[in-house]
């Protein structure tokens, strides 16, 4: 049933050739969500994954990590807190930068949308560099919030992001697995 | 109970004096997705208005759309179509330029994401002057897609986005309305 699952969620993702720019092969979940099948079978195997276990709040990354972060979420009878980029969030926010391949960018959090002692599950959609999810933990953390989890749909384990992750204490689950970068 | 969700999931939306510029009092939906029960009581409500009516794919705008219709898709087994920023979508797209206080902005929709013949619900977040919900209702058209209703979890009606859109021949559906801009 899981493996007929995974199937099914890996077969909906498209790949696309040269985007965003020339050498990369693109895996593109929105064609999972346009299937109704295959995104319900990836909130399920996320709800089976990650229910019972204590966690307080979901956080997901703009914008893409909202589409798996927040049915998650409603399914877990969990809050769900956005991580934004720059100016969006309406309220205080802290802030913390990450580095991209040109250049650096930024992410913001509600300074009110995780307390002390919150157990924080981080979703998103794709797992490359991990840099965005590097930044997400140290938000999290600098709140007080414990975060050790994140779930991703899909990990791209050649650039290693997972690694990345593990080294500061980020236990990593991806539904599927594909080759490249 | 229904009288009850809406106080509940009205009493959650914060109100954020002069963001994002002076004068503007913002309501903030960020709010409501971190208070768990009133963020399901919002899904609930708009499953509760739109099963069983045939439609055949949910189509949001990013990104405060994609916290609502998402989850709307997956709970009435349908489809969910992303429409974004210029340069966000990885396969072919269609555009369309709407008109901001200053300047213009556009929406893409992938061009093999709605089919003729497709009834398609739009969902956001806020309705306001109603530009952005035109611009998704002239893309839908365009593939051929057949819409005739947008659900909001906020509307503003004293700025009149509402006639906007029924003038194109859009039936609005709000959870809760505020007075002011």
């Amino acid at each position: 049933m899981t493996i007929d699952k995974i199937s099914q969620i890996k077969a909906s993702i498209k790949s696309i050739p040269d985007y965003p720019k020339p050498g990369i092969l693109f895996r593109d979940v929105t064609s999972l969500m346009e299937d109704a099948a295959a995104y319900k079978a990836t909130i399920e195997m996320l709800v089976d994954k990650y229910k019972d276990q204590g966690f307080t709040k979901i956080v997901g990354t703009e914008a893409r990590g909202f589409l798996f972060g927040a049915p998650l979420a409603l399914e877990l009878d969990l809050g769900f807190v956005p991580v934004r980029k720059p100016g969006k969030l309406p309220r205080e926010t802290v802030a913390q930068s990450y580095e991209l391949e040109y250049g650096t960018d930024t992410l913001e959090i509600h300074t009110d949308a995780i307390s002390e002692g919150d157990k924080v599950l981080m979703v998103d959609d794709l797992l490359a560099t991990g840099g965005t999810i590097e930044a997400t933990t140290k938000l999290i953390r600098q709140l007080g919030g414990e975060v050790s989890h994140a779930a991703f749909v899909i990990n791209l384990p050649e650039i290693g992001g997972d690694k990345r992750l593990e080294a500061l204490g980020i236990e990593v689950y991806s539904l599927c697995e594909f080759e490249g970068h």
